[in-house]
């Protein structure tokens, strides 16, 4: 059932609560097919493998001293300390980078540095703290040392075919690590998101016009742009369009042709909201799937697609549109990248205490942005950055935002809250 | 005092604590002067201000209307209500994106839609749903509204003169909103850190090469090129270089003449070691600032600087080399780029509960790599991910790292811990 279908006893479309939202959303999307690219490890930072990885190889190769020493049998050292030393004589050196020649037999050790290879016949690394030097040849051994001790064995970092890398979670430095050390020089990943972006409205000319008189400049193409930028989108932006159904839909269509997400903002009026649900119910199945949320601010949202490409009718007020970002294009971005759960929250969190008491209306998510005062020894202060939604300042004031659910008809004064940080 | 002054009774240098050696390091790159440049707005996200942004001009420019319905003079509507209505004559109206001609006169009014500029002679919009229409002049007002409702002041988001943005903070999308909304299309941003990134060793080959039997695949540079990168600073790969005095003093002078910060790592023998620390010196003033950090892992740090570059001999271990990009790195990096708190950290931490005992010796900081077990209604459960410091794949498992402080000798099983996110 599509959420838009619900109507009151007055024969009003009902909102849809924004985790029924999500959901729709979310499931419509996952039915989707993504695509796929191969990737130079080079290149592969955040991108998101499409598949796992298994290790192709041994890592490390050979075992590996981790210390400074000489490579001994161990057996040849039981019971040294250092009122009993043994003596073991010096037979060779292990050079770096090199395979070892020879092999280390009774009573006999080579010489080994950190990452040096252990030639055949040694079983453990004996410390150079632990040895006093006799003479050229021969070393006093003052402590046993145990099989395998002070090196990393073949295979011990990672073993050959087993899970390297899940697919679906987004590659950090340290994946690249360990991805070169395997000597994977190619990652399958996701393609990236394309997102296109346009504003519409008579009223809006682009931020580096100068407006005339009644006239605003563009505010949401370049924040929106940025979001998406952060989520590792490819940003295509198609301008400012006219209040005209003819160019506002051929824009909107072609965006949608060449994009897995396209997202307009702007059209409060109401002849404007009731263009953007004309446009995405011309443009194919399945159509609008939400149109409305129980949300504040945000509430006149509409989610729909065109064959698989989500379109988002964003509130023209910057921090609305904002606000539908977060909740609904965020995740769907994610989720057409391949991250594995895109719906868990990507923001990190802080407990903080609410400053003064706020109200809400049942039955609606509130979003209420905040600054943090730092205090000591103390959970930090949250004061709500109070504005209309349609004040940019307020957002970039903001240090974060928390939410009221809509069980609650408010929160008093000196609650725990927790803030998602808007870093 | 320079820390590697400290030596003990026995003459043998001592460890610097962390908090000293990031103390030296930031001390000493603050008193560089940091160069700066103009960006285009549309380029600038993520960029650090090098100064202080004032509005130029009132956001909005005019009183706008925040809702759909008639601009009036709120005192015609004074006492109107359901059962004791006013009427008000329509007498033009607002066109989207256009100066209002005309004023609006006692009894009169003209309709706006959402966004519309205020008319002449209105100080307040009256909402649609509380108006009747009579005819298609005249409308039916059964609610009174007070001056200034339902419409934004010229300057209500923000005013001409004050504070937009501060500097040295970094641009998030909304900022840029803010930016694009006040007309400001260049923004005076501080240069991009710009960093050297070398490996050293004759047991490395490039991880792209097959090794031959004895060599192992560079996983340092790759790794540290994406924290740098994840940074915003722009990363100069000089490849590996070979443990010769000559070949590696050339290549680390070249380094740290072309880039902010020099980064080698490996070089984990003895002579190697040496040679790091000769080469700095070598490299002139201020030379040496620290020489071993009482960490681990990550105690052979060597941090210097070269004129006003940093230059950091990281350990050869892969995860020594992180922790140390972590704790000194970072911060040096974003000291650079122009962050007002360098210092303060960077990653989201969430608490968790230890899973068991670990011990600690004292006089050290510890770093425990963990692994993270979401459960219901508590706590998230820390698994510490064990293995060597030489492990890349530890670090890979790890969603993130606590501390063992200085003071302690190990954390009790079910003792709660702050986890720093390695996202």
């Amino acid at each position: 059932m599509k959420s838009n279908d619900l109507k009151d006893m007055l024969g009003r479309t009902s909102l849809t609560p924004v985790k029924q939202a999500k959901h729709i959303l979310l499931d419509a999307l996952r039915a989707t097919v993504r695509k796929t690219e191969s990737c130079p490890l080079s290149e592969a930072l955040d991108r998101i493998p499409a598949s796992d990885t298994l290790a192709p190889v041994d890592l490390p190769a050979h075992p590996r001293s981790t210390m400074d020493g000489f490579a001994v049998r161990a057996a040849d050292t039981f019971g040294a300390s250092s009122s009993m030393p043994c003596y073991l004589e010096i037979d060779g050196d292990v050079a770096m980078g090199q395979m070892p020649e020879g092999t280390v037999t009774q009573g006999k050790c080579f010489r080994i540095a950190t990452g040096g290879l252990l030639p055949a016949g040694s079983d453990a690394v004996m410390m150079f703290e632990h040895t006093i030097p006799v003479d050229e040849k021969m070393i006093e051994v003052v402590k046993s040392v145990g099989v395998g001790k002070n090196l990393t064995q073949r295979g011990e970092d990672i073993a050959q075919g087993s899970l390297a890398l899940a697919k679906g979670q987004q590659l950090r430095p340290q994946d690249l690590g360990l991805l070169a050390g395997l000597g994977i020089a190619e990652v399958e990943v996701y393609a990236k998101a394309r997102v296109g972006i346009l504003s519409t409205g008579d009223e809006i000319v682009h931020w580096a016009e100068s407006p005339p008189p009644g006239k605003i400049r563009d505010i949401n193409s370049i924040c929106l742009s940025g979001l998406c930028t952060r989520l590792g989108a490819e940003v295509t932006d198609y301008g400012i369009v006219s209040d005209s159904e003819a160019s506002f839909f051929a824009t909107v269509e072609q965006a949608a042709a060449e994009n897995d997400v396209v997202l307009f903002s702007g059209g409060s009026s109401v002849g404007m909201r009731d263009l953007g649900e004309r446009v995405i119910e011309k443009l194919g199945q399945p159509g609008i799937l939400v149109h409305g949320v129980a949300l504040k601010p945000g509430k006149p949202i509409i989610i729909g697609m065109s064959n698989t490409t989500a379109i988002f009718g964003l509130p023209g007020h910057p921090v609305s549109a904002m606000v539908c970002f977060e909740l609904f294009v965020d995740p769907a971005i994610r989720c057409i990248s391949g991250i594995s759960h895109p719906e868990k929250e990507l923001r990190p969190t802080v407990n903080a205490i609410l400053d003064r008491n706020i109200n809400s209306a049942a039955g609606r998510l509130d979003l209420i942005r905040v600054q943090l005062q730092e205090r000591d020894n103390e959970l930090p202060l949250a004061v709500p950055v109070l504005g209309k939604s349609g004040s940019i300042s307020t957002l970039s004031r903001a240090h974060g935002y928390f939410f009221i659910d809509e069980a609650s008809q408010g929160i008093n004064s000196n609650s725990q809250i927790k803030v998602h940080l808007l870093s």
